[in-house]
């Protein structure tokens, strides 16, 4: 597949969505095409499954049925969007993808890693990003960002051992694929994790193109 | 699992649910306690993954998608309610289960049975039903049927060659488990099938009990 196809992953408040916005902006200013999204969401299905999960009146969801319909978002947007745009060569920027449900379902819910990977493959098709930035924030200090921006969904709603599980997980999964993930330090203001971010795409992009 | 778990399958418009109210009545009547559900559906998360799965503005959804929509809600129903009635020693009676996945999604929409008997197996823990009428009638009767109670959903609204299909895979699917699948002739009177059906419950409870 050509184009270019980059998540963004780590503990809810980590500042991911706003680096999203900031490396798409970078880009396009280099001329490419960009297209950002997030995961789950990203389609008129995708958010409305998106809603499902996140809403704090589905407390009885069941682990199982989490991970299902994750996976189900993200398989519209991966078959409706990312694809399409990937083979227009295209850049695509998500807001968090399968990554995220290996740690999030597979280590801090407990199903483990390779259910997961299984039920993504099938919803993917084994699309895996080029490149990954794992925005690594003491889960703490994200939460209370997250307080600040308005009320908690029913994920960032989860108890801090949950989230002191998600941060290990996804030290964790950052060691499986070393390649690929990259981790930044995001303590740093984001005008100066975002200039590191584009250094590393530009170095990136010069070097293997799209 | 104690408990007896029965499903009834078939094209829309066979009398599914019909004939699963009669044939509660009929138990109830016996004395057993008796819970009736539809799949997808059945709880209260469930019911809103069926309301996205049966939206008509949904059109854009891809049949990978729509099995692990399926599949979550199907998931969410075995583990909340299924599971525990049975465990209760409860009788479950449900309109439809696995088996329409592996007709609709793996047979009619061509994703394949074994790809769907998996993601199932991870939605259901394994779950068969004990018994399943699978009710038979032709298709193009059934959506006859279905047209006359009102508005067609997403699912209904395929065209004619897609229910031909999904007829046709539920006699291949009766075939795959001829122990478990019994097949009705559904173009009588509800009150001769219900009859009929509930004298294959009452001899199959008297040699195996519940």
């Amino acid at each position: 597949m050509s184009g270019l196809f980059i998540s963004f992953e780590g503990n809810d408040g980590a500042g991911k969505s706003t680096q999203v916005e900031k490396l798409a902006a970078h880009l396009r200013k280099s001329g490419f095409t960009v297209q950002t999204m997030r995961d789950p969401g990203g389609t008129d299905i995708s958010e409305k499954i998106r809603e499902i999960i996140l809403d704090n009146s589905n407390y009885k969801m069941k682990h199982m049925t989490e991970a299902l319909l994750y996976a189900s978002s993200r398989c519209q947007l991966v078959y409706e969007k990312i694809m399409p745009a990937l083979r227009a060569g295209q850049v695509v920027i998500c807001d968090r993808f399968v990554d995220s449900s290996l740690v999030y379902q597979g280590i801090a819910r407990g199903l483990g890693i390779d259910v997961i990977k299984e039920i993504n493959k099938f919803a993917t098709g084994g699309l895996e990003p080029d490149i990954t930035f794992f925005l690594h924030l003491d889960p703490a200090e994200g939460i209370k960002r997250k307080q600040s921006q308005g009320s908690l969904d029913r994920m960032e709603n989860e108890k801090s051992y949950f989230h002191n599980k998600v941060y290990q997980g996804f030290e964790e999964i950052s060691q499986l694929y070393p390649m690929r993930i990259v981790r930044i330090e995001a303590k740093a203001s984001a005008k100066k994790i975002a200039e590191r971010i584009a250094y590393y795409i530009d170095t990136y992009i010069n070097e293997r193109g799209i």
